[in-house]
């Protein structure tokens, strides 16, 4: 996605984040850590209707979320 | 890079997973959850020297590699 490509061109994509999300809706998560293109970790969660957010790596609701999809929880039910 | 690649092409990618890897050496991290292309969580890795490798997203280091490179503490020091 567009996010994805923009961390490819070396310097940070989020420019902002967005507050909380449904981890059914997320189909993929992933996490850049600091590097030469960003000096802040980012993370990019791909939606299953194709867009692409911004977390906060340290937002709290973000380690439940992770989890969940870990766990093969975050199905819809 | 390719297992991204393959996964995109609707399989899974991860034949095997690696049992433990230095967070120090990740670049990025990306969780694909239960969806259309594959059946089961994927945790593929890209490394600092290029390769991809896959984690078992129900091993206990993850959990922990994760956290450091949220906190931004996977960087060499």
């Amino acid at each position: 996605g567009p996010v994805a490509a923009a961390l490819r061109e070396l310097r940070c994509s989020c420019l902002q984040t967005t507050q909380g999300v449904q981890p059914e809706m997320i189909s993929n998560l992933q996490v850049f850590a600091i590097g030469p293109q960003c000096s802040e970790v980012e993370v990019v969660a791909s939606l299953k209707n194709g867009t692409e957010i911004c977390l906060d790596p340290q937002a709290p609701f973000l380690k439940k979320v992770i989890q969940k999809i870990l766990d093969g929880e975050n199905k819809d039910n």
